[in-house]
């Protein structure tokens, strides 16, 4: 799994004469190694930090709490886990990952590449004396642009995951439910459908709250109401994200306008991506459909890449001149706001293929 | 909000002649201030980091993300707050906060408690040469173990979610059902009932599945199975947690047997609870009516403590000499485990009293 990354971090770090390095950004280890600890609950009450990854003359290993070994060793990198819950002894993981770190680095020297943004201070201060820290957070950032064979299949399914959600929002958005009640049924859509559990972000909104997103709240649909449903999913460590616009019975001539409106958006949107494209032109001629076509421009981007993140390059704002090229996986989501008010905005996520763009998400963004 | 957590925290550094201190633990942000970041879907793509706690000279400061800028300063202390998102430039959440960090903490000279397990090592790096830096890992968990009446509140409210979620599993445990629909059940009850996103965990598994725990999977449901769920919920950065074992139809006579021995054994545990209670005596004599029942004693712990975290002290396992006091909050969780058969386990939260134990989880734990 995940071999090809590996060999791209492998030819960089080897052009840049880096020998060794040190990863502990969750999307560092997951691009690297394809593990993807849950994320749920917060940081693992027994694990000493969060999982390393070791690279020194060509190998890799994978550096985990035990109850994690299983998960990790799908990877199909040597993996080093170190104890965490026992009923013996007091809980020392910190000690525990202090110990199999020392022990898998060994006595090095020379050049380190270290994410000393991710990694622990305790853990950086433990590298051998004769190590030189070389700083590299975001080193890897760049090689990810571009999605590999494996990362889209990923991908894939898991865009179908919010399909569902969306599928699951359009019935339940009534007239006395509240976002909370909406979520929820969002929510059991999708897990249900993966058959396991997935994390889900992002914005479920409603009438006056629907222009500056949020969690769900225990807020109740009034008639008419606009109601913007933004999903991210996180499946095996990769982000999905869509957006919909629902309405609480019959949108009225001016909500029906405005949805209009941001599905023209979304849709020139989508036809300015191709190879060459360039990221904040896109954005540039976007914002200016929205503003010819009467409404205030939107105060976001008008979209971003995903992957092990949900929000990266290619970041299609106002000063990126970074060119789309096939491969990228690119989300693009036009809105229209009128604050305290109503809002609306429509995502899609998009491929950049050899010609132009690939639609990967196929929920229904028609008015009703 | 939490100024007896910050009197307690102020009267320890000053009896060990620590001026200055950096906290980030997550549990000790929340602990210190009430303030908890939301969790679900890991690290913040736009911070640089965990949310910081800084305290120099009888003076609190906190320092996060600007989108959490709002929730911080219900915390009752002053917020710094750094610049995440934006659309005008790359993202430099790393940037903005080392900057609000060396802002925020000036020059200062002498011994500085830090939490080095936690804090990244960028920013650890970036305090003053004259800082004389002292671990300070784990240093606030003591304080920590008896709850103030805030956090009583807190606890009681968030252990009636859990009491919620057994409510409905009972009835969503039917033969053809999965693992994962019990569980998005359980799920949608909480959160319509906190009418807000609260995190879940822990274990809802079946059968042959139910002796090692876990979380949900696509696994059906057969006639007579047995079925754990054992629940937390994370409200406002605190913790519950409780355990139900429930029947796919009616319990077969030796499921009975153990259910009822296994209630036996948790009644027991909560009759030993009283102040100077000694923890690993509970443990012992928990362990050793299972034993005396026939039954191979549970590889888990008797109980342990809760609070900003889900596992402190007091831990109820054999070496632990720590005695009960009034305020602590103990769960008790004995079970009976026949691995890749079926198990069973019940659990409730005490709240340590002057003369005993005040139950605080409700949930039904009957047979059917």
């Amino acid at each position: 799994m995940h071999e090809e990354q590996r060999q791209r971090a492998h030819d960089y770090l080897k052009a840049r004469g880096i020998a060794q390095a040190l990863f502990a950004s969750p999307a560092s280890v997951t691009w690297l190694t394809g593990f993807a600890p849950p994320v749920q609950l917060g940081p693992n009450p027994f694990a000493g930090g969060p999982p390393l990854v070791w690279y020194a003359g060509g190998e890799w290993t994978l550096i985990v709490l035990d109850s994690h070994a299983a998960a990790a060793a799908a990877g199909g990198i040597p993996a080093v886990s170190y104890l965490g819950y026992t009923i013996e002894a007091p809980i020392a993981g910190a000690d525990q990952l202090l110990a199999a770190l020392r022990s898998t680095v060994g006595n090095i020297v020379g050049r380190v590449g270290v994410e000393e943004r991710a990694l622990p201070a305790y853990l950086q201060a433990a590298l051998p004396a004769g190590a030189e820290l070389v700083s590299f957070d975001g080193a890897l950032a760049p090689l990810r642009v571009i999605k590999t064979a494996e990362e889209l299949a990923k991908l894939r399914a898991n865009f179908a995951l919010t399909d569902v959600g969306h599928a699951a929002a359009r019935p339940a958005i009534r007239p006395g439910q509240r976002e909370i009640d909406v979520w929820t049924a969002i929510h059991s859509a999708i897990q249900r459908a993966a058959g396991r559990r997935v994390p889900l972000g992002n914005d479920c909104t409603v009438g006056a709250r629907a222009h500056s997103g949020g969690w769900p709240l225990d807020v109740v649909i009034q008639p008419g109401d606009s109601f913007v449903v933004d999903l991210s999913t996180i499946l095996d460590g990769y982000w999905s994200d869509s957006c919909g616009t629902y309405y609480a019975g019959e949108p009225s001539q001016r909500q029906a306008a405005m949805h209009r409106t941001a599905a023209a958006a979304l849709e020139l949107a989508i036809s300015l991506v191709k190879p060459g494209a360039v990221s904040g032109e896109i954005d540039r001629r976007v914002r200016q459909f929205i503003v010819d076509a009467g409404y205030p421009v939107y105060f976001h981007h008008t979209g971003h890449g995903v992957g092990v993140t949900g929000h990266e390059e290619p970041r299609i704002v106002p000063y990126n001149d970074m060119p789309l090229a096939p491969g990228m996986v690119v989300l693009l989501e036009p809105g229209i706001y009128f604050p305290g008010k109503t809002a609306v905005r429509l995502e899609d996520a998009v491929l950049v293929t050899d010609t132009g763009a690939e639609v990967l998400t196929k929920h229904d963004k028609s008015l009703p």
